[in-house]
């Protein structure tokens, strides 16, 4: 089987058509036609076997996974997902591992109402890279630098239960009851906030995607913002398996430097907190709020405020 | 130095903004305006280390061509460069690699008219994939499919340069005069044909990037397009300096089934080939025909026609 014939077969196990696709793959490049009124979204993002999965991780894993971590961005952005392509580098001919992929990556995208339009595949150490296109009406994307002083900070979801099933992977403890399995689910297959996204996009003066921990990840928005703030630890949303999992000081640091958590951190003035939290999909928890002094501070349960010191997930963490 | 500044540090030289970038790099995702009257191009290539280029080869030397073999497809279609993004995979946080990977990435993309609009940074082993998207006028991409039989085909500029050029480098015999370094110089910074793809666009009936080699290529456009077709390799153009390298017979084999060629193949409607001939930039030789049958054929000096039999530059030769 050539190349062609295994690009032909990623293709095949995936939606490919949209109504607006007018060449699909298969062209040197695909041809879109992008709808009146509405503006193009791209984002990139690379998965490295070893860095952003375990090395042991299911190719249906990764194929979800690396689908995901890009439609997160889109839904940080506010975007509709769109126009899909894959750059797959693998390490042999596997059509089994292929196959497995697209057992991940088609209910996703299927699911996200993309269509893979382009792929490429290459022999290699085991790296996915993904590109993903969307549309947001006209001048409406989501943006990271809208937060203003007296805005609320709020998340989607849950935070830090990536973390928590990351670490329980890595230390070989395999998931016997329900909680274990949750947390297993959040590491291996995030769901990315699309409907919080669209819903947050009227709504929201600022947005981040969680990917590289809350605390890393917020102090980008505010910096970009031109502004600071302080979030309250206390309050960080809990699943009930962390909950389970960790005692309160463990579970404060997974959930504001665990990576992986794929939520979305919103900005919002106050007076739409209130209404959001009870209507925004995927449920929504205001944890601190925006000010003008630079930087993140950590709000004590005294009413302190602690400057936050930590870093968040860095692929380069060190060095001159 | 963390992922950010290095990211940072990877933008900052190239040009990112264009009148029509809403938001460029830096938030989760760049947000553009796809002018009225327009279709989106999307295309990908990876390069991988050792497989795409030599290990020992120039950072900036890696930098163009990563770049020029995404072009090279948007030329193919016919369309105009607008927005890239980078997605890196370093072995080592190495500032002086990335300096250099962008002198030379950062020429070409001026000069395509493009902007670097996101990028991504990830240690593993060396991988550069990008995406790029391009503008066509709506419904005037230059396709694959389209090819008539009694059509001519003709190539771009001139083939097997680069397959003599990693001949040389393979066997570590550096250039010395004018003819190795035009070699070297079509293996490591190949110029995509841009200009000559959009003059093609309202002409040719078919085209395709020739990357794989040329009969490798055209076999697909011929079979894209449901039919077959013969060239002749004593009509293949040729440089000066690879007829001053090679013989007539390793010749023509470089020139069939060479790879990295980057010029175009299109067939073009009798009619107008030979306007063709002597307008299009970039040179343009016809070579070979479209036929109703399928498969495609070598044209021998006696007039004979063989079957070709070879194969293009493939990842996954052989295997079950």
């Amino acid at each position: 089987m050539s190349e062609f014939d295994l690009i032909r077969r990623l293709t095949a196990g995936a939606r490919t058509r949209r109504d607006d696709v007018v060449v699909g793959p298969g062209d040197d490049g695909a041809v879109m036609a992008v709808p009146p009124g509405h503006e193009l979204v791209l984002t990139t993002d690379a998965l490295v076997s070893g860095r952003h999965f375990p090395a042991d991780t299911p190719p249906a894993d990764i194929g979800w996974k690396s689908l995901a971590v890009n439609l997160s961005d889109l839904a940080a952005m506010g975007a509709e997902p769109a126009w899909i392509t894959v750059a797959l580098v693998l390490p042999e001919h596997d059509l089994d591992w292929l196959t497995g992929f697209m057992a991940g990556f088609a209910p996703l995208l299927e699911a996200s109402g993309a269509a893979l339009v382009g792929g490429d595949l290459t022999r290699g150490p085991l790296t996915v890279s993904i590109q993903a296109a969307g549309l947001v009406p006209a001048g409406r994307a989501l943006r990271r630098d809208g937060a203003r002083p007296g805005d609320r900070i709020a998340v989607t979801g849950t935070l830090g239960d990536a973390a928590a099933g990351l670490a329980d992977w890595l230390a070989a403890r395999h998931p016997v009851d329900e909680h274990d399995r949750f947390l297993r689910d959040r590491l291996t297959r995030p769901a990315p906030r699309l409907t919080a996204g669209r819903w947050l996009r009227d709504r929201a003066s600022a947005a981040v995607d969680v990917s590289d921990g809350l605390a890393a990840d917020l102090t980008h928005l505010l910096a970009a913002s031109g502004v600071g703030g302080w979030i309250d630890p206390a309050a960080l949303p809990a699943s009930a398996a962390l909950r389970h999992r960790l005692a309160d000081a463990d579970r404060a640091a997974a959930q504001l430097s665990g990576g992986d958590d794929y939520e979305l951190c919103v900005c919002l003035p106050a007076a739409v907190a209130d209404v959001a939290m009870t209507e925004c999909p995927d449920g929504l928890t205001v944890v601190g709020r925006v000010e003008a002094e630079a930087g993140l501070r950590l709000a004590g349960p005294d009413g302190s405020m602690q400057a936050w010191q930590g870093t968040g997930y860095d692929h380069f963490p060190t060095g001159g």
